[in-house]
């Protein structure tokens, strides 16, 4: 018997490959396959089927491509959006993999054609349940893709799905989640690395609200929506471009990126940490250090834009697979040498001033009229973490949306969690020509740590 | 500066990736290039240029994948094979990669339009040489790939490229061919890991005939033309098919092979060793372990016949590289479990008798008349080698031309060096409907390992 | 968070390692321990205790190599058996792992100091339980390791420590034991890869006697008892060498093996298939395919013996490995070149006559007087499996004791599920001297897929 | 056969394993050894023979820890330093490795007692030499380890040792040396990755003075002498402690740092980029950017010393081996989370500012008075690479000797050649109280990229 969790960071993602008696089926597979294809042939298995929980909106679907690296069969869930390659599956339709049964189970509110699967075991009872994006650990899946007057209804469905058909599985079965931890499908998805029904049923502060109408008014909420998601919509519908036929993005001397950025669709993107990107990075890059990449990425840049990537002069494998997975496919290389190499062809770069909290303390005291706070961190967060004395809240997502709302001639102090984010609002603003752009290192947790006031 | 040096066991092939200032160019790579991309990757060079030595005619060149993962340029030495892709190099041409200048050498002999590249170093000084199949460490090129009435023709070409062309550059500069020890180009090449056109000058016996008639004598010669080389030709000229578009072969259930096999275009080749395959086999199986594949299943599979693989069970890589770097590219699967899935499922399977060398002697001596002793080393062998009393010499390759020369009545003993060969004879004969088939175990060099007669 | 099964073959065993906050946990490491020291560093975690849940009398414990490279405290369950290092753990005592916290819970029964660990998460809840040799999927663990008059006594401690600690936890606990399916620990460990309480409540055949005199009835039974376990309890008591000070076994030639083999105290393993085996082997080695080697080479191997392994000619890693986990650290090497090189060198080998169930079917039709059929599966096999008419039964690990009970005469056909098992009695039998041995490939499974009659 | 150079970055340093028939020998072993033992395992060879060219001054020997895992037999040259192991070489001493032969050629100069080898192949010609410091490509060995007055005397020995016992080999001898391209042990050493004694003889610079009064005058001098050396010859006389019994240096908390920086003899040396540690370290770290590392420590941090590492919060693998290599034991560990988590933490840290080079001659237009450039560059390279107007030298190594003539109220502008050690001087300036200390990122190279003027 084979069964595998197949973890993606950055997208939080989890997929899974089950095997028995030679035969394996896949859920949720993300676009690069490799892994799969190779757990199933280490293992002496064969792909036989793909299955989906929902049309994914966060990440490009791999399905396309097992299938045709192993001719497995696709199984879509959410069919309406009209697939252009696989089959639907049906409510209570049964795959049977070697001695073990999987089992089709409808669960919409996430989607309209969510489903979940269930997995039989040798005793052919309930004995893992795949949910897709719709119950996570510590969290339920986002209710908020159609309209805003029907989140009621999107909220309600899932609530029957996971109260009358999930978790009447039992407490004992264990809970297969699409994502973990740090996912943009859920705001609060757990650490649990494995969990059950019956944890969540206890823990989840979501699945507290037994009462019907209380869980659609906690859970029935619009959530940000990334420019990207339309796109991961259309692209999974068609399915994505086989990524083995790809080229290799290559390493770009300096002059070469020096020409392709005069091209505006040309985007610079910086995976390297907060200090090095402040110490010196090209006139006009986004910071994103690799982390956040596949989270915010997609906020800032255009799908379709060519992307140019600066590690430490490294080959950027992780920051190239986040891109794919995202559909950036565009890829056009990265800087082979670093930084250094830049500054030895005596090409210029840019910089962002940092401050540290004991730093800040100190400057906030003198002539706070020229000084502005940005707290660029999410309303939730906020609420949960303090909030700063005298700060501006802008998301980072919306940053954007708010340039002319910020002062050009104050020095602005970006402020975020730890640091990580602030250096990407810091990398905008400069973008956007603002010159007095500050980023506080190690953020409100640097802040709690010392002595410094939160309200 | 990146200088590597890639050999492809199976097919004793050496390939060859040079860089400098960000850039590379690869010599004579093998089908599957995903090792001269990663090394490319890893050391932040793009690949330019990849150049050929020769049309080859002993495994498929992987220049069209390279070209089509990097966009590098092909340039194509025999151009008058009329390639359907990249572009003819010419004497004299260079090419450079960054401080690195590498200089085409027109060397005909092994094929007319053969080329050498000569690399040279930062002080342009000549520094290695290309030579393809033009000369080996302790060998040269066979020169008789076309009409034998060109033997002289080819022999002296090859002669003046040598002695005129490449002898020239120096004794210090270090020599790096196509082909190691163990390639089907040339029956004699010899160990030595690195060497120099210095040792080859001093070593090399077919270069102690310095008189060019001397020379045509020795190197003029008919060699044994596999039936597969055609096909090479073929596709080389053409372009492979992209590996990187293929399913994974898969496991097949002994039930799936059970029907395959009806075909008469599946061949079933068992990659275990000598020992295995005597013991227990799928009638009907050819026996070639993974050793030897590459050089022997030309003999005996022809090209687009549909291939099962046998190994212990587990996935069978190497053995499936050798099949696509021949252009066995209808690999239908393996077999998963191994033999013991085989018995497990009732199937039937067959054997071939084994015997050790001192048994053997022991059984010649008594009905001398009803024994047969098959010896299936090529000439050259038997002559350095020395001969066994009594034997019956066929080369293994010619084996199925001479089978009506086999007695089927008697017990016939197949000898060679070592045995490996000997069980692919054995494989064939009981294919062919013999009973009496014995695999002499250790062959010749375990018979000279006890007090057995040579001749 | 880090949380990971790490999983033995071989021995079927299960550890873990939990991280959190910089630190981690190992529970029951095995004796070979680079796997958790390279978990915790590429996770930046610090390992800071060594958790056992017994002693354990079936591999050698990693817990002083652990220490020794980490600095890591080892705490001891059974610590009565005067451990030479570390200290002892207490009911109720706590580990705090980051935000984690471990609780020890004393669960008697397989010993009388057995510990499980309960794992809380962040809320503080029961989340997941290791019960050691306690509770496995579908199995709980043997009682029998006191004399056999306490069996009572302990099968009730394990009543009592299953269902009024264990279970109580609450169904949606995750399980997670030190042993899979195949462990010598119990006898019918189910395939479930993970597992709940709940499921175990359900679902686990000995958890149905809720009733304790049931329970004691059903689960209070000697089992065989390998004679290398007294080894195991005393190594483990002291502290097994650290691996990280051993010589690598080197490669061997025929004329060393020879010189070796002439010594009593050498024992030749041959970890290859029962094909390969049976085709060719040095006289008088005795044949554990590599699958089997971890639970039978204790039966017929004194500790302490001078190892020799036998492979394709591979270096044999995993038996390598398999060898230390359990015990016999004196291993001298391997025969590099395998089987074929020891032909060559001219050296005379022995075979074991193979037969596939279809022939025996009409092999036994005729002269049965003449026939003898062996059949060494365990007693519980044969009641589950079904028994093959006139076979005489001997488990394979009693066949030693009973060799005088065997014709000599008579050819001896040998009988198991696969033929695995039965290679290793048929070169048992050819040791002692025994002529006519034969072993049926493909086992009671092929039998079974014919037409052959089972009782 | 096999035949193996094997590489150590940092060091600049290659090793080599031979082996053939089974036997392996090594040349010149690094002390972390796995190389060479997974070398030998997977090919099936035994190492029997280590081979040390001389006593080594610039990194740890590892044959003791070779000698340890493989029994194989150490042979010392220079053994009048008193080895407490191994045995001494003799010159033409011979070592069989299967057909091929080793010889010991004494070859005094670098060290007295200085042995090549010579490697035979099959043919019994010479094939191979190695070198150890005596010749390099590109460069000869330094000959001044022993007193000044001693240099014609070694340079002489070290004329004769080349011209009159290695160059007469052969022109078509491949030459390997023990270091490539970077070493300290030669300043010139040339890139060519091959090369033979021919190519040597043509090219190698130091080869052209044919006549031996002008070659010692060329080759005699004093070349600087890192502190370190001295700690080598003493370890490498004892044999250095075995890695493999060493604990994992360890994941460090900010906390845990803050404590042990407070300890005299603590070093953090912070391995990151030239522009991450100007924008922000921990206060009093030294930086040396990792390819620097090996190069410069030994100046820097006295052995023994208990050294932290600083890295992007990875686990810093190959700043621990260097630092292992060349004596540094005392790793206490590293910052686990990297800088982010030291600013959460709340920690302060510096910075070192930089300039680019448009900027700089801006700068340095206006009030020249209060500039200070300090070029950090060794003499040679000044002399090759040309001088920057108005600065003044002192090499990196010796700039702890005169920092009382640094001025510490101008600003300084230090230079290298491309910034990377630039900036290990900023943080010994920073370190030392220096204020107002500035980096040129791009160094001389980004200097002569624009239109900046050098002399």
């Amino acid at each position: 018997m084979l069964f595998e969790k197949i973890k993606t960071p950055g997208l939080a993602h989890n997929s899974y490959i089950i095997g028995d008696g030679g035969q394996a089926a896949v859920i949720d597979p993300r676009r690069d396959v490799d892994v799969y294809l190779s757990r199933a042939v280490e293992a002496g298995y064969k792909i036989v089927n793909v299955l989906e929980t929902h049309r994914n909106e966060d990440y490009l679907i791999g399905s396309l491509e097992i299938k045709e690296k192993t001719g497995a069969k696709i199984w879509h869930a959410d069919d309406y959006v009209d697939y252009q390659y696989g089959a639907p599956v049906e409510d209570g339709q049964e795959f049977q993999i070697g001695r073990l049964k999987i089992e089709a189970l409808h669960t919409p509110g996430h989607t309209p054609g969510s489903f979940s699967y269930v997995l039989y075991g040798y005793e052919e009872e309930p004995w893992m349940v795949f949910t897709g994006d719709a119950l996570f650990a510590g969290d339920v899946g986002r209710v908020d893709f159609l309209d805003e007057d029907k989140l009621d209804h999107t909220a309600g469905q899932l609530y029957d799905s996971i109260f009358n058909k999930i978790l009447p599985l039992g407490d004992e079965v264990i809970l297969c989640p699409a994502h973990g931890s740090g996912s943009v499908c859920a705001s609060a998805i757990s650490d649990r690395e494995w969990t059950t029904l019956g944890i969540e049923r206890n823990l989840n502060p979501k699945l507290q609200y037994t009462d019907k109408d209380k869980f659609i008014d906690n859970v029935g909420k619009m959530l940000e929506y990334p420019p990207y998601f339309e796109n991961m919509e259309k692209y999974n519908k068609l399915g994505p471009e086989p990524l083995s036929q790809y080229q290799k993005p290559a390493s770009l001397t300096p002059e070469e990126i020096s020409d392709l950025r005069k091209d505006e669709n040309t985007y610079i993107i910086d995976v390297r940490t907060e200090v090095s990107f402040a110490s010196a990075h090209i006139p006009g890059s986004i910071s994103i250090p690799l982390p956040n990449l596949t989270g915010f990425i997609g906020w800032f840049v255009p799908v379709g834009a060519r992307v140019i990537l600066i590690s430490e002069g490294e080959y950027p494998t992780e920051a190239i697979n986040h891109l794919y997975r995202t559909g950036y496919d565009n890829i056009a290389g990265y800087l082979g040498g670093g930084l250094i190499d830049w500054h030895m062809a005596g090409k210029s770069s840019s910089t962002v001033n940092t401050v540290r909290v004991k730093e800040l303390c100190h400057l906030l005291d003198t002539d706070p009229d020229q000084k502005y706070i940005l707290d660029i961190r999410a309303e939730e967060e906020i609420k949960e973490e303090g909030e700063i004395a005298d700060a501006i809240n802008i998301h980072l997502t919306q940053l954007l949306d708010h340039l002319d709302e910020l002062p050009r001639k104050k020095e602005i102090f970006i402020f975020c969690g730890s640091g990580l984010r602030s250096i990407t609002a810091g990398s905008l603003l400069k973008r956007n020509g603002f010159e007095k752009v500050n980023v506080v290192l190690g953020g409100l947790i640097a802040w709690s740590s010392t002595t410094c006031p939160i309200v």
